[in-house]
């Protein structure tokens, strides 16, 4: 049966970066990927057309979609909205929500042919390949009680971060799982000299280890992982965290790369539907110029041909030509210096599809 | 009126290093501070005394002292014990408490002689100086409810995020002036996209604002500031966020550096009382072997002058003393490289005293 693709691409750079992504999707349609695309509306775009960053529509056709690729949602135009339930992100959280997708896969990993781009020295981050397996749908980001109330003559703010054994389980196994097919050592970061929420959650990796027994599990407070991935980032191999604390890390260790314009990332159900979408922002600074680096969609598309598609050998003819126009010495804007020849968001599209 | 210095040496390293700093501090009394200096026990030496890392005794000596002296706590000895309450982390977190140091200064300052040790290149980190505020008796590290229980049939881990009004004003107030008195910028560190709590910390550093119309206030995401930090720190002056977001963004900017041993730390109360200490850690790995760095602690007796002893010129003299040794190309192993002096704790701060 032909699966079903719902593209979004949303707020800033969005549609631009998305629109290449499209032409390597179709490039795959007809390399014998049997897949319909559709489109909707989310976030900001959402909120302009139906007054909903999750319009009804937008939520029943990514229910029923294999899998979802998304631009970016946010820009300054929606950021003084009062209600914060009808803000661009709230889009983005809604659809994680409600597909249940658990399971955030943000690879950190260093093209050769842009080790130049990091503000690291190259010694530090050659060869870097870190996968950050973070809980995307638990946590502080969607605990209860939360809100802002008066209590003794002042007003209070509060959010409750939770996670039951159940949910931890579940983004544990993804994590192992990982391990086992990469370098087999799994760091789980938490809080446990401060946070009963986080001792539960280490408990609960411990475990779960010896099914594992072919992983090496280790554990470190958050705090020291932040400086460890400045210190010596090529220790990590994958790294388990919650949905706050992950939010952090992988954005640090992204920008270890320098390169955040080429990092797609992967968010998993049970049922392996997913949403993919790059790691970086929807840049409305640049948006409309032709500015923007479409790498990171495309290598989503990757993802989603090996996650969710079940078409690894796409996946990776994808990735080979994405390293093929790299090492041409073509670059936008953001990966750009002298000596590299810098084209357009839409070239860069056609420039991928040519070596695919 | 003679003032009240408390050392609590600690654990691991932490009796080297304080042993150094009361050399300087011993110094500064000769040079004309009118100071007591008295010893006690915290951590992990607090429980294996009497029971409890932050003893009866050694809280009422904190109290009253004008200034603390600590050097770290926690090691592997302790980490096993079952009962949190009496890990030694716990007499750290409960001095802050009990004496309502709320408001903590970390610097992170990349001294010109010790450029190279940061893994960052050096034109992305020449000439950093960023002072962190981070709030220290709030936010998740205390709040209520919290624990581990069962609920539908598994255990359930939660705790509470959560600041009102007053907590946040005072700890913007001591941001907005640190401002004052440095670069003028100040760059408030929230997640309020996601984050109910952190809606009423931007709300009320915004309500702030128009009473320091010297200072620039901007708002970055925690997750977005962890990226700035590796990809362009120097554009931060003065980052004030609440406790969880401070740990963690400190720890990374005293990385960017890349010598933790260098940098101190001070815990402020209202009454300028204050508890000061190295930004690293206890290192039982190096305990014993006169391997640590003196270094951050002797900064941290600096601090403790100019913040909570009202005598800057002392404090000035330490500092001085510290930048003569690295001229004269003295390092501890932590920040040895070829061409340099490998000294030993004591002779480091032997040295130290000789150019004070
Ligand atoms: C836009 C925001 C709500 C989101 C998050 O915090 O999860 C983003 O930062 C991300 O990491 O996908
Ligand atoms: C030891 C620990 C409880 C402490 C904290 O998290 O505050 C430490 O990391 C710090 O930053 O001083």
């Amino acid at each position: 049966m032909s699966k079903k693709i719902l593209v979004l691409p949303g707020d800033g750079i969005g549609p631009e970066i998305t629109a290449e992504a499209v032409k390597i999707l179709n490039a795959c349609r007809e390399a014998g990927l049997d897949a319909e695309l559709e489109e909707a509306l989310v976030g900001g775009a959402g909120y302009d057309a139906e007054g909903h960053p999750l319009p009804e529509s937008t939520l029943a056709k990514a229910k029923a979609a294999d899998a979802i690729l998304l631009g970016a949602v946010g820009g300054p135009k929606w950021d003084t909205l009062e209600d914060l339930s009808k803000r661009p992100e709230k889009g983005l959280l809604g659809l994680r929500k409600h597909l249940n997708l658990f399971g955030n896969l943000r690879p950190a990993l260093l093209y050769p042919q842009l080790a130049e781009a990091s503000t690291l020295k190259p010694e530090v981050v050659s060869g870097l390949d870190i996968m950050i397996v973070r809980e995307l749908t638990g946590g502080i980001y969607f605990g209860q009680p939360r809100g802002i109330e008066e209590r003794d003559g002042e007003r209070v703010g509060f959010n409750t971060y939770v996670y039951s054994e159940s949910e931890i389980e579940r983004i544990g196994r993804v994590a192992f799982e990982m391990a086992q097919k990469r370098g087999k050592k799994l760091c789980s970061v938490d809080k446990a000299n401060v946070l009963e929420v986080t001792i539960l959650w280490r408990e609960v990796m411990n475990r779960l280890a010896p099914e594992y027994p072919d992983v090496e599990l280790s554990h470190m407070y958050v705090d020291n992982a932040a400086m460890q991935l400045v210190r010596a980032p090529k220790q990590f191999d994958v790294v388990v965290t919650g949905n706050m604390f992950g939010d952090i890390l992988s954005d640090a260790a992204a920008m270890l790369t320098g390169s955040i314009g080429m990092l797609p990332s992967a968010s998993l159900n049970e049922h392996q539907q997913g949403m993919y979408e790059p790691c970086h922002g929807s840049a409305p600074d640049i948006a409309g110029q032709g500015l923007a680096n479409p790498l990171a969609t495309i290598l989503s598309v990757a993802m989603m041909l090996r996650y969710s598609l079940g078409e690894p050998a796409l996946a990776e003819r994808i990735e080979r030509a994405v390293g093929s126009v790299l090492d041409q010495g073509l670059r936008t804007a953001d990966i750009a210096y002298p000596g590299t020849r810098q084209v357009s968001t839409s070239e860069m599209g056609d420039a991928v599809l040519a070596a695919f």
